[in-house]
């Protein structure tokens, strides 16, 4: 009897080696992971065949500057568990995919193992085997030193008059499996029917501290327009105050048809200076610079100052066009006409009168469009732009953004993109799987405990954490959140402590500093006066203000390893609501904080917290010490229910580094020294142990 | 200005609706789903696009036998999800998948709307705009009816003079929508790129109770080889206490070469009967029966009588064949030849002698095995079998098994198969995933509250729900669990309402209703006899056996859908780690069950629930009553916690339906009637309410 194969079966039995759980992955390797320069990328994986044969597996992975696979060979940790790491040393995206196969030579060994250790003594027929196997794998690998203790093995297990005790330490010697796991047979070697991709963007793609400021408020004049060189000045504060991205919003000549007033319902009066949002008049559209700003040359220079500070220059790309712009004669056609032949303002809310137009994406010349788009982000490319902030990606096609940023990156693979915008769930997520590297954060509408807790936990877990980077914003120019309406000074400090050490990206928006928070009264977040439609010039310094506390976070955020990752946040239980507990640690443990914030602003809270010791690599019978950065305490507390209490008036928050103390010799308690790279010594050391 | 799309760019414009989250689908849609005849099969997707457009969307379904696809319209469910359903009213597999399309009408209608009711009065281009898409929308409609309303309102709200409060009205009409949405453009018509599948089998692959006896042992003469003849007279008993399935090892002829006596190491005497797993001899191999069971036509009228008791039977397949299998002879190069041209028996545990050879599918006809193989499952099949347990898949070729149910399903979907053997994670869960109906769980295995919890949460949450039935037996003929050796009553009680409370789908191996617990002294968790190597037989009943209790505990899971399905199993915390808490709910909380277990067979445990009330639909303020069907009283509870003392003198158990009491306006307590279907009568209607 002898049956053919029908394709079917052949193709499943080709299937004898099998993966499956392969992480991370984005569904299922459809979509690119996303990490950071200079992180290790581990990859696990289960890895399986029917019987018990002896399984070999490595994984092979390329940069897409590069034209052949490196391997790294895979370690076996159980059950059908394998697991491997590279280096991730440049930015641009790797391939990566597993290579399995079956050791014969290794299973061999396993069961004369089984047998030998059962007391069978009788194993000729199992050496004869095994010297064969020896011979087998002899050919495969290259003429030199390798070759020898298997020659050498496979002659001694082979000669029928050996000792059988003597033939066995022969047979199990590690260094026969060794050889045979480096040169597995090529005929066995089944890799996984697809690659998997992870995108490697700068540190600062998953870790920065963000400012947003109006150029044209930046003026000391009082009523004068301020210009780019004006933002200049601010430099030197904004790197001492420690703050890595400066967000300007669109900075492009300003539309006069339809120009807002100084709310969005008003009409314009003379001297109004407009929505920078209204991209485009007779001096220009996207690549060009709002004259009473500034000139080209003057961006250039702003960016090298900035570059120097170690700041970088996020501009904000909208795609509206006031009806000035150069694109509605040049390119009538982009735009959406409606039955009387004029052009279709983009919708907003009720109320609210238009002063752009929106490309119409379903025109027939919407490939120029796409390249149009391309053309303009590449220019401010040019000019030194190396983070762009997408207005609105949500009114675009998705596929428009996938193309261009794929553009982009081919060349530049340092540049960022934040999708800035609080679309619907499901689009928001599909922006950050086609490649943008941040999405802006539902933050500022998260108020209260459970609503914070529940954002965190969606945004550091499962597969979201793979691909999607939240950005809490504390204010946006645009939205005024509730709890900073008429905010007391704890109000913002809050909302700054939470933002900052929940998310390793954050940022504020100027006067958050001052705690602005003036509402229009409308209803609609705005604030009033508005920097969208006037100048809003402010002070250098308030007395009181919040510089010192935003300095104070932006170092030990940058001093602690553990306060730069958002995967690894855990909530603890507290008896007050109006307590929030959450705490970060670093997987070796070296860098651990413990975060208690007082929600409400305006009273003392007090309760109990209940750790997660084990989440903090903590054990119940050790006293660990807590050293609160904003007060520079420490105490020592034990176990996992401890009693805190916050008093606005003096801090709303405990920002505590955990530290377990070490029993020396002499009796006398002292601290595990924890210095991460760079640190800047916070206060003195005066280290006070309450009990 | 006007370029050409690369085709990037083109297929990229094409996905301007794109699809996400697409549930239920294994492994996104690679793998088919699991489900039982006669549910309604709820998919849920978040669909969306850019820009403010309207949507529609519908499922599309076909059964196997189908040649055209059924439509289900999905509802919007907010944000960007999306909901349909449809009945699984036949075996075999269904595709489905999503259509979606922009609905320019509704756009229109949505944003007609927004400025009506901002107040916006001057709506003649937008009356205009409308009039037109209703005309090409009149174009897609067949002549008939529905064009009717269409018509007239082009007409009226095209007409200029038409006031514009009466124009609003008929602008906004939902019955305009539905006619849009009934009549989508096809052209603007997308699909999702792939289609998933759902597997329906019947309802017993999900939910059943099982017993395993030997045939060998059923005859009430001692000392006398029973028949299958004997286990005939077993049905009506087995119907009586509640079982679905009666599982049979293997039937057929035993190997002579090198059977085992009675215990797997130790030699044959004379009269011992060998392991029915040892499959072969010169009276034919796997499609024969040995002779001392009976005829193939006895095995015909047993299948036809279990089949007229409602009882399936379930057939063990193994692919293991003594040396003396017909195969040998016929088919020498299906097995393994050794150096010295013997064929290599199976590996066995250290220090026990193997009595088979195996297949060894690196043969270059494995094509023909495979062949055989299937031969042999619809050689059973033809005689009535439609559950296969199948020993050990995890030894052959999971590509064969893949093969051999596809074959089988597709001309007997009502086929059942469970691989029965414990292997690693990864490749259980590609059997599922392959299409065996149900796998063995290592529930044997799992004693404390801890272990029972993590594995039950394990196999009844997230993507592995979908596909894998795990069966909870509560012992083996090869595997006496720790917990029940020399068990007291009480172990075998708690194992035995664990096991069918927790899951659907269970089984006892005879002797349990005896609580059976000798074990072998060689730490091989074996039986002591064991009813592999010799026959146990057993009186018809043992005063004080669990027989009352099995039927009971069957009957409650026929009569109460909710212990009929394992997904909706929540665990409860318990001041006490000796009791373990669960409950079950149906969607609708018509039929709902606390589950409380003293653990410890030996003493009384106390302690307190916390019970979840939102997981039981119950709200802190209102008394609710739970009636404990295995002592017959009704306790009235109210809040999260709860007292609970269990003495297993008694019953080591609260096996409780919950019920609310309702008040009539008499001021008499009563209970809402909770009659699921085919509900028998448990005892009385005595129900004395104990606060």
């Amino acid at each position: 009897m002898s049956l053919a194969a029908t394709p079917t079966m052949q193709r499943m039995n080709d299937d004898r080696i099998r993966f499956a759980d392969i992480a991370p992955a984005v569904q299922g390797g459809k979509y690119p992971v996303k990490r950071l320069l200079g992180e290790r990328f581990a990859v696990s994986a289960s890895i399986f065949r029917d019987g018990d044969e002896q399984l070999g597996a490595a994984l092979r992975f390329m940069h897409e500057s590069e034209k052949g696979y490196q391997h790294a060979p895979m370690k076996f940790v159980g059950d059908d568990g394998w697991q491997a790491s590279f280096m991730l040393d440049q930015l641009g995206s790797y391939q990566y995919s597993i290579v399995a196969w079956t050791d014969d030579l290794a299973t061999w060994q396993h069961a004369l193992k089984a047998r030998w250790e059962a007391g069978d003594r009788e194993l000729l027929l199992e050496f004869q085997e095994g010297a064969s196997l020896l011979r087998e794998l002899t050919d495969r690998v290259p003429r030199g030193a390798a070759r020898v203790p298997l020659i050498q093995a496979a002659m001694l297990i082979g000669d029928p008059s050996h000792p059988v005790e003597e033939s066995i330490l022969i047979a199990l010697n590690p260094v026969l499996t060794e050889i045979s796991n480096d040169f597995p047979d090529p005929a066995k070697m089944v890799a996984t029917g697809q690659s998997f991709q992870v995108v490697v963007e700068p540190t600062r793609a998953g870790f920065a501290a963000w400012y947003q400021l109006f150029p044209r408020s930046q003026s000391l004049t009082p009523g004068k327009h301020g210009t780019l060189r004006d933002v200049l000045r601010r430099l030197p504060e904004l790197r001492e105050l420690g703050f890595d991205v400066l967000l300007l919003p669109p900075i492009h000549p300003i539309g006069l048809t339809n120009r807002k007033g100084k709310s969005p319902s008003s009409d314009t009066e003379p001297n109004d200076v407009g929505s920078p949002w209204a991209v485009g008049n007779w001096q220009g559209g996207h690549d060009a610079i709002e004259p009473s700003l500034g000139s080209i040359d003057d961006f250039r220079m702003l960016i090298g100052a900035a570059h120097a500070h170690h700041i970088d220059v996020a501009l904000e790309l909208t795609l509206h066009c006031s009806p000035d712009h150069p694109y509605v004669k040049e390119c009538p056609h982009w735009f959406k006409q409606r039955a009387d032949g004029s052009f279709a303002y983009a919708e907003q809310p009720p109320g609210v009168h238009s002063d752009v137009y929106v490309l119409d994406f379903d025109c027939n010349d919407w490939p120029s469009q796409w390249q149009e788009i391309l053309r303009i982000t590449q220019f401010w490319i040019a000019m030194g732009v190396n983070v762009f902030c997408i207005d609105s990606p949500h009114s675009s096609p998705v596929g428009m953004w996938d193309w261009l940023i794929t553009q982009v990156k081919r060349k530049q693979p340092d540049v960022i993109f934040l999708a800035n915008g609080m679309g619907k769930t499901a689009i928001s997520h599909e922006l950050a799987r086609i490649g943008f590297s941040q999405c802006l954060s539902a933050y500022p509408m998260k108020s209260t405990k459970a609503e914070l807790e529940a954002h965190v936990n969606e945004v550091s877990t499962g597969e979201l954490a793979q691909y999607f980077r939240p950005h809490f914003f504390t204010n946006t120019p645009d939205y005024l959140p509730v709890h900073l309406e008429h905010g007391s000074k704890a109000a913002f400090a809050i909302r700054l402590i939470l933002a900052a050490s929940l998310s390793p990206l954050y940022g504020i928006y100027s006067g958050f500093e001052f705690y602005e928070g003036n509402a229009a009264q409308d209803g609609s977040r705005r604030y009033q006066p508005s920097e969208i439609y006037e100048l809003v010039q402010r002070p250098n310094e308030v007395p009181g203000s919040l510089k010192p506390l935003i300095k104070l976070i932006n170092q030990t955020r940058r001093a602690h390893p553990s306060l730069q990752r958002l995967d690894n946040v855990t909530f603890h239980a507290t008896s007050n609501p109006q307590l929030i507990c959450y705490s970060k640690m670093t997987e070796d443990h070296s860098d651990r904080f413990v975060i208690v914030v007082n929600l409400d602003p305006s009273k003392v809270q007090e309760g109990f917290v209940e750790l997660q010791l084990e989440k903090l690599g903590l054990t119940p019978d050790r006293v660990f010490l807590i050293h609160d950065l904003l007060t520079n305490q420490t105490w020592s507390w034990k176990g996992a229910r401890n009693y805190v209490r916050l008093d606005p008036e003096t801090s709303s928050a405990h920002f505590c580094n955990v530290r377990v103390p070490v029993f020396k010799e002499t009796g006398h308690v002292d601290l595990l020294e924890v210095k991460p790279v760079g640190v800047p010594p916070l206060g003195g050391e005066r280290l006070a142990i309450n009990s």
